[in-house]
């Protein structure tokens, strides 16, 4: 990663536009790592991407890289059953083992498993942030050089962690996410962006859940993001014990707190919504607030299928994003269908997050894309002047692409491959090969 | 394709005995491409796998090849949400389109990437039987050439076609599919036979569906198959629709249909069972029935999610199969995975195809291997002595399998991976590479 950056002219065979893939298309990248032309410019290319096809890096708006320790880990189920709070425990076993190396490790290795397979940038929903004592915050440095290590742009969701359920202490591992006081998180946060590299870095606000943080809190920390133009992310109604909790200890559903007590809802991303309440769920992309969807983490911890079905004719695409959560598995391709198979096994119909041309394809490449750089604040998701030069690359000879005409290679990459058909990326202009 | 059968000891520094993997194993296959002995054998290795682990090869239970032609395709949907129906116009305006050289091109286009992803046998469910009229059947030996070509283990399940509907007569490119009578079918049969190598090809019985063959020649069929000792397989309750239009036409539900009227369920596998009754599936597997699934075609044509959850605890593993069927992706870990989520999913717990320990990715390789050999009638499915030398070899210092260690490799394999891991494969001890 230690290419330093230069002006280029990039021609793929084929780059995606927007609406189409088009050849002859050749992409100018400034010396800071910002797209600067698009089109047809009368030049010779310096990065010419023969029988390759150029597309936007996905931006995945939710993980835990930690987790990643945990692959292939907790699909065991001696007595019977289990559930997502069954994992948990797999989980917290995991977080209390974790030092600095080890978490060091796992990140890069969590955000190289990305970026090889065109992931470029990551939101990470950092709440593992302290090696013993609440309050120190060692952890979250340690997210950062990782991300560094690796080259990946990382919008460090910042996540504050207060009970260890409704109203209740946090215990065990749980000590290690703890922020004993809104001051206290603040001070990190003022700390952190000190340090970042806003070429490839930035910060978001989160707060965990309303399981973990108190609706006066979720209030005060949104008020603030919006007054430093910050993204506000929190995991909500994933579980239907979740839903409980929060109705017994606030009379009220989490979606509808957030409705309640936020005055904008634009800066809100809500992750998974899988028991939303489909009137609250339009209610609040209509006020500008966006869905991340976990696919493979919600197939794989049996939280359920959410209502988008039922209200996809009425989103318009940006609303959406896509995470790769725990990271048992990455692969945005598979997340992308995960999303529409999921839908289509409830409704027992298809074609169910179509665009305006009544196209899938094009529908969860914009979620996988430009709805995550919505949700994130980050400047990427298309390939377009101003934006940064995050691609990912595909190889148009893979046998898994055999048959496919650029009308359809689209369809057949989000369909029919895997990230293996990924042969290099770029963040912010720099190539990772 | 061409290296000459030899006498092997193959030994990787992993082996799955099935039950786990183990070390220091060898594996001797002998010049007819059989297993012979398997174990410490105390002599030197002829084929030694260094980094690499030793699987019995996937068994594909349902394919068509033909219609990897329509990967990436059929995904608009201009006039609102698509259904399977919609779709099936899709596959049929294919089928019209297709020739000996392009049949045989996708056919080989199908099974080169199952042999590269490891799957060491095809069960190819073979409708698509003539170019232009009925009863001619020139596509039979193409389909078969193509799986010599490859080098794929072939169960062809030749498909008897009667009707475009119950009752209704085969229209357009339904022609193409249709036999006019058993007779007929049978000397193709017969011909066949012939022509097949006993060391990779083997056939099948399959009526295509009780929308296509009427229950009296169903029942013919199956009584037949039992007099040969031959598989077979018919589509059964994939859509709603399939069960309305035989209640109407014949009184009956599909699988009530097959209770009532084939005389042993031991040798018939039902495709999909979407729909069925759980009663009637308990019933089904008690007497010795095979369900194949297919759970990315499922998911992809919108038809719903089986009742396996319900029955799950009551299964061993072998009854269950798995295929690929419209060849939309060819990614048996994602079969594996995908028959889980989607059960998942709809119970919303974890843990729903545990084998007697608890272990979910073993009960899946077990319906990926040995479910789909008992199936197809085929000898192979696991690493043992009398079966086949049929083996999938996967990459352990793939960075998607960073951290794995022997006990939990297979988790990793079946709930973080894809086809990239498998380096080569084996069918009847020959390498394909």
């Amino acid at each position: 990663m230690t290419e330093p950056r230069r002006r280029q002219i990039i021609e793929a065979d084929l780059t995606w536009t927007g609406m189409q893939f088009e050849p002859g298309v050749q992409v100018e990248v400034d010396d800071t790592g910002r797209i600067t032309r698009v089109g047809t410019l009368h030049t010779k290319a310096t990065t010419r991407l023969t029988g390759q096809a150029l597309l936007p890096g996905f931006v995945n708006a939710h993980s835990h890289a930690f987790q990643r320790g945990l692959r292939g880990r907790g699909e065991r189920f001696p007595d019977g059953a289990g559930s997502f709070w069954s994992w948990r425990e797999a989980m917290y076993a995991l977080v209390n083992r974790l030092d600095a190396k080890s978490l060091f490790d796992l990140s890069v290795q969590a955000f190289q498993e990305m970026r090889s397979t065109g992931i470029t940038t990551v939101g990470e929903f950092h709440y593992l942030h302290h090696l013993s004592d609440e309050d120190r915050f060692v952890f979250d440095t340690v997210v950062l050089d990782a991300a560094r290590a690796v080259g990946i742009r990382i919008a460090l969701l910042q996540t504050y962690y207060r009970t260890g359920g409704c109203g209740l202490p946090a215990t065990g591992g749980q000590r290690r996410f703890l922020s004993t006081s809104l001051e206290g998180y603040w001070s990190q946060v003022d700390r952190l962006e000190l340090t970042l590299d806003p070429t490839r870095e930035s910060l978001g606000i989160a707060a965990h859940s309303l399981r973990a943080v108190p609706p006066d809190e979720v209030e005060q920390l949104h008020a603030e993001s919006v007054r430093r133009g910050r993204p506000f992310h929190i995991h909500l109604e994933e579980q239907v014990q979740e839903v409980a909790d929060c109705l017994d200890a606030y009379d009220q559903r989490p979606m509808t707190l957030l409705l309640d007590r936020l005055s904008t809802m634009e800066n809100v991303t809500a992750v998974h919504c899988t028991h939303t309440d489909p009137t609250e769920l339009t209610a609040f992309i209509d006020r500008g607030g966006s869905v991340s969807l976990c696919p493979l983490t919600e197939a794989n911890l049996g939280d359920g299928i959410p209502p988008l079905g039922e209200i996809s004719t009425t989103l318009r695409g940006v609303e959406l994003c896509l995470g790769t959560d725990s990271n048992a598995r990455i692969a945005m391709m598979e997340e992308m269908r995960g999303l529409e198979y999921a839908q289509r096994l409830k409704a027992e119909r298809r074609g169910i997050f179509r665009d305006e041309d009544g196209t899938v394809a094009r529908r969860l490449l914009r979620i996988a894309t430009q709805g995550g750089a919505r949700s994130l604040g980050v400047a990427s998701g298309e390939i377009r002047p101003g934006l940064w030069a995050d691609f990912a690359v595909v190889d148009m000879a893979a046998p898994i692409l055999a048959g496919a005409d650029p009308d359809t290679l689209l369809d057949s990459i989000v369909f029919g491959a895997d990230p293996s058909v990924v042969t290099r990326t770029a963040v912010g202009g720099i190539w990772d090969r």
